[in-house]
């Protein structure tokens, strides 16, 4: 892990970092603690690690939690290279959408393509910051991503021991239930109630493939992009719950 | 409206009260203060106004946001006199419980019965309460009921203008969902996704029937009755969103 370049802002140290050609940035308290619990956030399709929601969450998680926060770009996303894969498929979501035809079979299958390069990425990626002594390997590990964050999340998550608690949603299921039956650990899911893209019925299925004994359904009115601005903070609550607050056990 | 005894803990105020043969509580700051927006809360079937867990809610309302809080006893709830139809449908009820046979048809229309007779009573007790200096006429009034209290609440929000923001849930649709299409106000509706009594698509049609442009579902993993306790801290945090909290405009 390099770190390539570090700024600060209202108690927040962002530092931007590679693991071998992944770009991510890291998140921490400018007070600085040790082992305090870390939150993996995956971004959405077409945006990028410092997206500003990402940016926004991440602010929350640190000033709120005093957690660190870690967000990776995807493959072909965020200024890195696109494979031809990537290309066609971008394409084919470009002209799909310009000519209003559903989005949903090649978001899904694009999505899955993506996961199967993110999740290895992700694992060294943490493997890297649990060797930062402001992390440490025995702290608590959570994830939080919605659309394209939970179709890579929820396959990392499954094959991940070392994350504890997730937030996801605003997927369809076709690509996840069954990986989502091996997930136990809590979940907080959000879906939008009037989604013109996701068909109700294929988010709640996801939802309900969830193993997990503690798991909550958050759906708002609202289309697609519409994801209520309280929702932030509800998944600030849910990781305080289960992963701590820095210098704390899990309550 | 008679307040007929008095006492305090942890800076709350509870006042006994009667208006007509109504029996209520109203639960306020000890800290006093005049104008603070006014809680409903209606209770589940076969408790009363004081269950413990109407009192854990009324302490969180008044001790995080300053609120007022009033509840009051349904027609033949909390010593209140029974009447022909009461004890009828109470044995009915009984009986499916003890047959282990669905008690859904009967607690459907035996509420229906008692909203008929619950929702003037909510008037005249809100009426009175608006007589007092530390509620007062102009202030915000918030809902809050599940179960039966939901079976009173959805008809006395449909036809209360003065009601501004409403917290339901854990209730079928046959009954309610054409009255909720009146109901246009912000909604929290929190349902159990493995509830044994209610279907589940039935407490996903009723929380669709809502015409509220902001609303949100809180499905969670559990049987009718594990609620989890952190829905308890939502309603708070919707109700200081809505209402405002005391001495504030409603943000």
């Amino acid at each position: 892990m390099h770190f390539t370049a570090e700024t600060s802002s209202n108690g927040v140290v962002e530092r931007d970092f590679t693991v071998g050609e992944v770009t991510g940035v890291l998140w921490s308290p400018a007070s600085g603690s040790d082992r305090t619990p870390l939150v993996l956030m995956g971004h959405g399709g077409g945006t990028h690690k410092k997206a500003p929601g990402m940016v926004g969450r991440a602010h929350r998680f640190v000033t709120n939690c005093g957690f660190n926060v870690a967000s990776i770009d995807a493959p072909g996303h965020g200024g890195r290279p696109r494979t031809a894969v990537d290309e066609r498929e971008i394409a084919e979501l470009q002209q799909a959408m310009a000519a209003g035809e559903p989005v949903g079979p090649i978001v899904v299958r694009y999505n899955a393509h993506l996961a199967d390069r993110a999740v290895p990425e992700w694992q060294a990626t943490l493997d890297a910051l649990q060797k930062l002594p402001e992390i440490g390997a025995e702290g608590p590990v959570g994830y939080f991503g919605l659309t394209m964050g939970t179709a890579i999340g929820v396959p990392l998550t499954a094959i991940e021991p070392r994350i504890t608690a997730a937030v996801f949603g605003i997927f369809w299921h076709e690509s996840l239930a069954e990986t989502a039956m091996q997930i136990t650990i809590p979940v907080e899911f959000v879906l939008q109630w009037d989604d013109e893209h996701i068909p109700r019925q294929s988010g709640l299925a996801l939802f309900d493939a969830f193993a997990s004994k503690e798991k909550t359904l958050h759906a708002n009115a609202g289309r697609h992009k519409e994801l209520p601005r309280f929702e932030a903070d509800s998944a600030v609550r849910f990781f305080a719950r289960h992963l701590g607050r820095a210098g704390t056990s899990p309550a």
